[in-house]
């Protein structure tokens, strides 16, 4: 046995037999469930690499070898195998370790990443400046099956490829179902490939009994004969040495085909399956992705250890419902990239399956494909993350907003997001949407706001998102009406020393800090971020009273800067302006949303500060 | 002979025999030569398709099917066979005809972009639009070989090649040469497609002389055996028929293949071999690109017919010799998608080659892999015209910003572009990158300080963007030296009845106006639009004048935004502020660019009534 806390870096795997590594990984598999299933985390990917990473730390030297892991949150065996393991009764949690890799926290997570995709290019970079000079010795990626079919994925391989001067191995982790089910014409020929069972069986086979140098020419044999039967694969095609598929789960295997790899003089995918949740059976038998990230649950049963008040729903689901009830009487599609669960679309799709397109992790495509949806005069929704929108800043540009299409965007997980991770803070769309033509941009104070906002939004013409945030609010799902809301914004509370605006939820905290505090504050549900309540701001103007505006988006193009805009350019003077909003320059954290709030003077007692600050003046 | 400006639609086509659709491919290529010629355009593409287009137009019906081009400047024939031949004296000029596909000017024209890659998203939203009942017939897109390795096009190709409802047919018109060379290792399978020259000449063989059902036996004789000689190339493991290569400017041919991919019932790629260029010799020669887009030029020498006063050079050149004098003493890799020929690097790669990476339309994959070069702790440029630094918000977000890594993005073509097409309009790049964190963004007021930013950028340690224009300046190249500029703003004129702030070359017209007309006011170089120089801010806030912004961008995040954002925070008081921007909700259309910014009320009358009202206040 090996006490996983001792453990200061990979160095010890070499002088481990076979069986002592099959050991550690099922301690390494304990060590991750009882952890996630107290703070929460991803489960299934996890439980699925933990040979695989293991294999990878015997073949590799750490110090100059360079494994990359796409998207981060796949390190959980890695980080223990770098010393962290004593560190995971505080994953995801503030101040805590990070659900992905970090620099902070150890020179063997040489590349971060929190959105998908991102690793061979990573890799190509990492080739060229060892050609330039720098000490590098292998640079291995390791990729999932959905990632690789990403647009920069493929840019990424299809550069390597063609750029063959050394030996980069690229390990496919195939686990058949990434964060949703695998989609794609690739995944089909990943099939193809899984099921080439005769070769995996001959190649497993004797990799025990017969020594190297035959080994080595059946090897060379079994290949040239492949050719002959097999036709190339994608990744042949591409101009890469193709080894698979193999049993990720078999570190043996793994191992003799890293070795295999490494003598190869040019670009390798190493094709590994691995089975998603190993270890843990419910995880196991997970088909929609329970557990791929997950709040702390019940070991025993796999349940979400989360009070829920009666009637209370989150967002995502409060806006699926919406979605379900106009979709009785009204035809339209819904792209959703690769996220159907996270979006809670799961009942959506259920009944109208054909009208919701998971178009896997593809945001380009998904906003152009909506486009040309819309330009046909059909009805279309966008769901994503506020984060992942990021990747399709220039198809929503070009092709919804310039062409004036009227796609309704659902940006899920808008604002600060919690635990899950640095780069998942929704912070960034209203910045990014804010200055493109012809787009309305709402968020709803509450769930039945949100319900009359979806409403509205299909009454329209043009472009317009509707942001909502990770939290929950409690609805009458019975009571889902049509009724719609107008762009105006509303008084939800008045005042005499000052006017407080703000949008979304955070309405709610607002008007609780005010009540409990007897404040005499005018407080302001805009609603809509975009167009602004003009004859609104021209009452406040004349209010002449300080303003403040709270937001948890980046400072840079968000409603502060669209209303500071708006009086310098009528040359409307107001007694001040305060805004408490993210700093342009701030990198946000992980940690409850209540401490990320606090850690950027954004929590209640702020609030309660710059409203007081307000009585000063 | 058929009057070409007598054409309204498509359908004469039907009537025409194969000769005289050769004399018509004729007459079109004269056609484009001579308009091209004199008012500047895409001419090689265009001269490539000329026979694809008479053909693609004879096969389908225009009114229910749909023929969506990717890269909206390949449409030259396009416009020419829809009706629009007598407006090619307007190409590209204000309120003239669009050097890309628009929905304003004809029906026929069914899907706008300017940017490359769409079409194949744009074609799986018209198939779902028609799977929703929408009338329309077959769906066609026409691609070429470098945009169909862009990542976003694999996205579409993936989710297409799965969704095998119907029929889209999908011309890969590959003419080997893209914007600049292709490159990637898709490109390397598409040459060992091309060359399989046995099945082109026994496919356009037996096309003449024998009767349908038995060339339609033979046909699939030929399928069945390709299928056992040749292994699978990309496209069909990916779920297409796969047609080709086949010679797309034999008018019979493509016509023969259409017909036969139309009775397939799967996606189907047909692969079309197109001379760039044919039909004018320089253009068929040239191998670097120089008639990709070219300016107005003569026809016998094809030289452009650009005045050029001593000395003087385009930034593009400028930002060349630059870098090339850094390069000399110091090892660095310049990245560049696609735009060797348009970034004017020609002088550099061939001294630096292996320096000098060209990753095709990329610009995802281009982001990502110059961070991971900086994370290594060398020294990278990423070049790229600021329009298409849209496609890599993200990565530039994330993988740059965030991380913090020294990459120095130079955003060629940064504010009004003029001719090339209203969707190249540089004016987001200040929004998008604005409100990253560690971001600076600078530009030069003239060359010698284009030089001297470049200098600074290098000796910083965090990313940078030097944004530079279009235009022109003069500058003594054999006087480049290493003097750097700080993050200081200066003032270039002095005067006591107002403030201009502005920053890159217009500060030259500003001037000229303002000594021209004797005008009493100070101009402010604020060559560092991020971070802000807060003691010159306060200096003018202490002047108490009116404050005039002329900016050629958005105006949400612009510098105008960061000023006031930066006033109210600190609670400054001015006496007033005028931006002139582009307003976020307008569309910039194309024309000269003297003609563009007067349509958007920022020309040299603009800035002068501009101000004059500052004297006023």
């Amino acid at each position: 046995m090996i006490d996983l806390n001792e453990i200061k870096d990979p160095s010890f795997l070499k002088s481990l037999s076979k069986k002592e590594m099959k050991e550690l990984a099922s301690q390494i598999r304990e060590h991750i469930i009882s952890n996630v299933s107290q703070n929460g985390g991803h489960l299934s990917s996890n439980l699925g690499v933990v040979e695989l990473t293991i294999a990878l730390h015997y073949c590799f030297n750490d110090e100059t070898d360079k494994l990359i892991f796409d998207v981060g949150h796949q390190t959980y065996t890695h980080k223990i195998l770098t010393g962290r393991a004593s560190q995971f009764d505080n994953l995801r949690r503030f101040n805590g370790l990070s659900g992905y890799a970090s620099y902070e926290e150890s020179i063997y997570d040489v590349w971060e990443s929190g959105h998908s995709s991102t690793s061979l290019s990573a890799m190509a970079g990492f080739l060229k400046a060892k050609e330039n000079g720098e000490d590098i010795g292998n640079v291995v990626a390791i990729i999932g099956d959905s990632s690789i079919a990403s647009g920069m994925a493929f840019e990424a391989l299809n550069y390597i490829g063609e750029n063959r001067k050394s030996n980069p191995i690229i390990i496919l982790n195939d686990n058949e179902m990434s964060i949703s089910k695998s989609v794609g014409a690739l995944n089909k020929a990943l099939s193809v490939m899984r099921s080439n069972k005769l070769f995996r069986k001959i190649k497993s086979g004797f990799g025990y009994i017969i020594p190297n140098f035959i080994k080595n020419f059946f090897y060379k044999a079994y290949r040239m004969l492949k050719s002959f039967i097999q036709h190339d694969n994608i990744f042949e095609t591409l101009g890469y040495d193709y080894f698979g598929p193999i049993n990720g789960n078999d570190i043996g295997q793994v191992i003799r085909t890293i070795k295999r790899a490494k003598k190869v003089n040019s670009p390798c995918v190493i094709h590994v399956i691995t089975e998603k949740g190993k270890g843990y059976k419910l995880a196991e038998e997970d088909e929609i992705g329970i557990f791929h990230n997950i709040s702390p649950f019940d070991r025993q049963n796999g349940k979400e250890k989360v009070a829920k008040r009666l009637n209370e729903y989150t967002y995502s689901e409060i806006i699926c419902e919406g979605l379900f009830n106009i979709r009785k009487n009204h035809r339209f599609t819904v792209i959703n990239p690769a996220m159907i669960l996270g979006t809670k679309m799961l009942k959506f799709t259920k009944e109208y399956k054909s009208d919701l397109l998971d178009v896997g992790i593809a945001e380009e495509h998904a906003a152009t494909m909506a486009a040309a949806i819309a330009k046909n005069n059909q009805d279309v929704v966008l769901l994503m993350y506020s984060t992942f929108l990021q990747r399709a800043y220039d198809q929503i540009l070009n092709d919804i907003a310039r062409q004036n299409l009227k796609v309704i965007i659902g940006i899920d997980r808008a604002g600060i997001v919690g635990e899950d991770g640095s780069t998942h803070q929704g912070i960034y769309d209203i910045a990014m949407i804010g200055h493109m033509p012809n787009f309305k941009i709402c968020m709803p104070k509450n769930g039945d706001e949100a319900i009359k906002l979806l409403n509205y939004a299909f009454s329209q013409k043009s472009p317009i998102a509707i942001r909502y945030p990770r939290g929950k609010d409690v609805i009458n799902l019975s009571k889902i009406g049509d009724e719609i809301i107008d762009e105006k914004w509303e008084i939800i509370h008045h005042g005499q020393n000052g006017i407080v605006i703000s949008y979304g939820p955070d309405l709610d905290r607002i008007l609780k800090i005010v009540e409990n505090n007897n404040l005499d504050v005018t407080i302001i549900n805009a609603r809509f971020i975009r167009p602004l309540d003009q004859e609104m701001i021209l009452r406040i103007v004349s209010m002449d009273l300080p303003i403040l505006l709270y937001e948890q988006v980046v400072r840079s193009g968000s409603l502060f800067n669209m209303i500071s805009t708006y009086l310098y350019k009528n040359n409307l003077k107001v007694n001040s302006i305060t805004s408490m909003a993210i700093d342009d320059d701030e990198i946000v954290t992980f940690g409850s949303i209540r401490e990320v709030l606090d850690a950027y003077h954004l929590g209640d007692k702020d609030i309660l500060e710059g409203i007081k600050k307000m009585y000063e003046n």
